[in-house]
């Protein structure tokens, strides 16, 4: 039976969620099929089954599982015999840190530097909805967050040096080759390739050819994702 | 053969290093006897054969390694047949991830928080060492540099908040049983304890009995030491 995933879709189809990447990434490297289903931001009756208002939403037969993370840990249980999302032993628990810390830090400064561009590429009857949140979140207008953009990308430099030096030893942050916890700042990464013409990374950086690498994997399934 | 382990020591023989006690905790992991050799900041002289001025050093036979990561992955990598300190897979990149954020996000900030106490606990022939290191590294006064102690704790407690989000689903940083992610942040804890009346921790906080386990594990080994 395929697997459905309800992820979200922006203007022009353009699918840019980090977390939904996150398990795009996670599906293709247990191998699982799935049906996609795309689902604005204000489609919320279309998941409301899942009981709560946030893609992704994975159905797995009789399984509703929401929360990238969640869907991370019913991949990896449900389908033992496929490739580890986490590793033995320790890996669960750091992959589960790191993907805190991706959120924290380097998500939630990556928002601000390209909130008009998400508000640019969310499907048109999402744009309300989207700077009315964002608004009220940042208590800012959007145009004034992202101007503040050179400030936090001086801070997001910062934070992406403690991944650097972890590839200055191997090719992916999991070691020889990648699991869950690249995926996750992968996500962040393609999110940004999807929405932004900002370029955080330039090519003589270790997370260039990194994320080089993980645009190639599965087929370049990644690649053919970007800015319209 | 026995171990040699060259470890910090202060005023009245307190071994507080929080890099020394991430080794203590490993070698305990792997069920490996040592002998420690204890070293003042100042006595270089004893450890120039590593080739280099900092504490932990190990001697394992012909092998001698300096860096508690270094030496970590060195014990993973010589008694594989014994505890794993990083589980199989993403476990030992992961683990290096988080070795960085604890040094560079809790240690960075709780030095400066307890630097003075630091600076009494030290060896009294270490002191003047010890304070112009500082100080210079500071740009200021030890006393002035731990009266900001109330901005960094908040601070530090902030950046706690991901890894008590981590120990809501299991005992140890590294799942059911705990492993180097777990003795990293602990050498940063016992250090603090063995210098400082200051507790970073109340008694509700999951790090708290999470630390408390620590205490009590290889046979409370750690919980002797402490600050005199």
């Amino acid at each position: 039976m395929t697997l459905k995933l309800y992820e979200l879709v922006g203007a022009g189809d353009v699918r840019f969620s980090p977390y939904c990447w996150r398990t795009r990434m996670a599906l293709a490297h247990k191998r699982l099929a799935a049906d996609f289903i795309p689902c604005k931001f204000t489609d919320k009756e279309l998941i409301a089954f899942s009981g709560q208002t946030k893609v992704p939403v994975l159905v797995d037969g009789d399984d509703v599982i929401s929360d990238s993370w969640a869907i991370a840990c019913h991949l990896e249980d449900k389908y033992p015999e496929r490739p580890s999302l986490f590793g033995a032993g320790c890996g669960r628990g750091l992959a589960k840190f790191f993907n805190s810390w991706v959120d924290n830090e380097v998500n939630a400064k990556l928002i601000r530097m390209v909130v008009m561009d998400v508000y640019d590429s969310v499907h048109p009857d999402d744009r309300d909805y989207f700077r009315s949140t964002r608004e009220a979140r940042f208590g800012s207008r959007l145009e004034r967050v992202q101007a503040e953009r050179p400030v936090y990308m001086e801070r997001l430099q910062q934070v992406l040096d403690s991944v650097r030096s972890l590839l200055e030893g191997q090719p992916y942050l999991c070691g020889e080759s990648p699991a869950y916890a690249d995926y996750v700042l992968f996500g962040t990464l393609q999110w940004i390739r999807c929405v932004s013409a900002l370029e955080v990374l330039d090519a003589a950086d270790p997370l260039y050819s990194w994320r080089e690498r993980l645009l190639d994997a599965f087929g370049a399934m990644a690649r053919q994702h970007r800015r319209l």
